[in-house]
């Protein structure tokens, strides 16, 4: 018990010093304080390689900030809340390509001129995520009323009307859904449901055909996990049919009070650990030869996040194998944060920091959910020894295991 | 002399069997007997992983077998000329998607279906290459109509007007100009103008707007070839300004009568030896961790191509040097054809021998132009001694060294 104790105050301990580590990062290299948002092409060294400004990052960095103001007391500071509201600024001016059309951009340059669109919900999400963070932590109700107003949109075009997205109809392009698309609806449900239970309620429904749509990902007697199904919930044929993406699989940890199965996102490990997680190979994905840094820090969450609610001891130890490895071959002692790419021999295969998909977000967050998950179990195990860094929660704390 | 003669003829022999068992590959696994068409996406051992049809690998497909039924004698057997008409008939059938409109599919179903369209000209113009071809072994002249009217298109979207491809014009999107597009031309102009007095006058200005166009690519003093550059010839900022494509260096030793500078080509040689070619690091591209097929075919035509012209022996040592860490690293020796992934270390990443984007092209053409290099190398060295397999060239030969 007392061992226990120390390995989970040693990890408690590490992760959070590792959080410090990386949010330095991003607070020295990523502001910029001329136009607002963020640079998130970052190389090794911090600097700024490609001053484009891809929009999911600047929403979830946007969130990113603010909850960490939210939740820690050492992140409650000035030059946080103040680039995070100069982010919401930069979004709220620039995101959306043709105002009042509530579509936004994929990518912008440096002052907010739209390069591209991805005709995807995604850049409209992180959008609401980061509105409905920043009236969390400012009150400023303009925030909420965009934070609304952008998630009925979104809930029409994945319900009823997809036309406002841009795909071409053509033929033989298959009707399938990507998992991607309800898992990413039931996180703004819960984002704006927090600490609101009249949403909370009006989105239960919306939150229960989320987790129907993802259930029917769940393929082959239970046995694997596609990212993109038929419309009628039947596996498709092809390349786009076996897609794999086990860093989603990670992420159900987090919609487990949907009534998505604890058993399946801890049991099934994905294709399996040699050391590393690799994605299952994709046909010609060029990712399957190499492990990326979100499915590892998902997968961190998931093993922390099932032993805090079933109590299993492999669960834990699982957790520590991983993070182990992740810590290992991710964190960049030199220069801080973690690279993003290795090859599939656990070397790095490209040095940068940040990028189109790489941004403030994977590695911060799972840092701050295992520090918060491991002072949790720390309290529960010796209620005077944990030293709580945290502020009282927000929000609503975690339901208990299933 | 005698050494160096050995050393040519025993590469031409083995060039020509790998040429056999490369085409043999294709044969084997790739024709669709029911649809017409060829299955691109096949495995290590050929079985087919994806029935999905990839247009600018149909057009490439139909143009290598005419090639090849055309210049070798052993190649003029009946299947291919079946199965390049049969590819010719599932292109006139379905490539293009909304007929009369001339644009072509990215990528059809099994059965002919549009699955997605890429706003670029490339599946027109491979459509183009594999229309002449066939109309050169058959005779046909609706294939030679096809092939005029598409090249009317693909000029007057890239000289005119590039509303037909569908492209959005968005305030941020760089005026930026691809030097795979002049190439591209350019390859049409020659492949258009062959055995063709006439129709090679009335190209030649295109092909020295195409040749211009791409020596804007040369920057920094001659040192860089950049692939995109903006509209006025000059470099631009970011990823996208840094982008560096060495496998296209290699393609400009085709286009040296054009006016292209040998000594770019084969005196660059892009960013290192290591051994193998590395892409240079494109920002967060994860082709840069990685060692791909075509640009080392492109690489053993090109430094085969300068000793042919200059007869400069430090290029025909470097061709040796690249073809054999070629052979060594790509070719399968079990299930035969080339792996199309290595890493960084030339350990083989994905097993696939055909993709989306690799099919039956790169590599017996450059197969087949190294074999008919290596034999009239050996016959200047000593006529009589040459065993020549190929019948009469059809079309010009190349013009000499400048």
């Amino acid at each position: 018990m007392e061992k226990e104790q120390e390995t989970l105050r040693a990890w408690k301990d590490r992760v959070a010093r590792e959080l410090d580590r990386v949010v330095a990062f991003w607070l020295d290299h990523s502001h910029d304080q001329e136009q607002g948002g963020f640079f998130t092409c970052l190389g090794r060294d911090g600097q700024v390689y490609d001053d484009l400004k891809y929009v999911w990052l600047q929403g979830r960095q946007v969130w990113m900030y603010c909850r960490l103001y939210r939740q820690f007391e050492r992140f409650r500071r000035p030059e946080l809340l103040n680039a995070a509201k100069a982010g919401g600024e930069f979004l709220l001016r620039y995101a959306q390509v043709a105002p009042p059309a509530k579509k936004c951009a994929f990518v912008l340059t440096r002052d907010g001129r739209p390069v591209k669109v991805q005709r995807t919900i995604f850049s409209e999400c992180f959008y609401t995520m980061a509105m409905n963070e920043l009236w969390r932590v400012t009150g400023d109700a303009r925030y909420q009323n965009e934070a609304m107003e952008m998630m009925d949109q979104i809930v029409s075009w994945v319900r009823e009307d997809p036309s406002g997205l841009g795909r071409p109809q053509l033929p033989g392009a298959p009707a399938s859904e990507s998992m991607a698309v309800p898992m990413m609806l039931l996180n703004l449900v819960e984002q704006l449901g927090e600490a609101d239970e009249e949403l909370a309620g009006i989105s239960a429904e919306l939150g229960d055909w989320c987790a129907q749509r993802i259930l029917q990902h769940v393929q082959r007697g239970g046995q694997a996990v596609l990212e993109n199904v038929s419309e009628d919930g039947e596996e498709l044929s092809g390349c786009l049919g076996r897609h794999q993406n086990p860093g989603e699989e990670w992420e159900w940890g987090g919609l487990q009070m949907w009534g998505l199965p604890a058993s399946l996102h801890t049991g099934h490990r994905g294709p399996g650990w040699d050391p590393g997680f690799q994605m299952t190979p994709l046909c010609s994905q060029l990712e399957w030869a190499m492990k990326l840094w979100w499915p590892h820090s998902e997968a961190m969450i998931a093993f922390l996040m099932g032993y805090s609610e079933t109590g299993d001891p492999a669960l834990l130890r699982i957790f520590y194998q991983v993070a182990e490895y992740t810590f290992h071959r991710f964190r960049d002692p030199e220069y801080g944060e973690w690279f993003g790419y290795l090859n599939r021999d656990g070397k790095v295969a490209l040095t940068i920091k940040g990028g189109p998909f790489k941004g403030c977000f994977h590695v911060p967050r799972c840092l701050a959910m295992c520090e918060e998950m491991l002072n949790n179990l720390l309290s529960r195990l010796a209620p005077a020894s944990a030293l709580s860094t945290r502020s009282p929660p927000a929000g609503p704390t975690r339901p208990g295991a299933e």
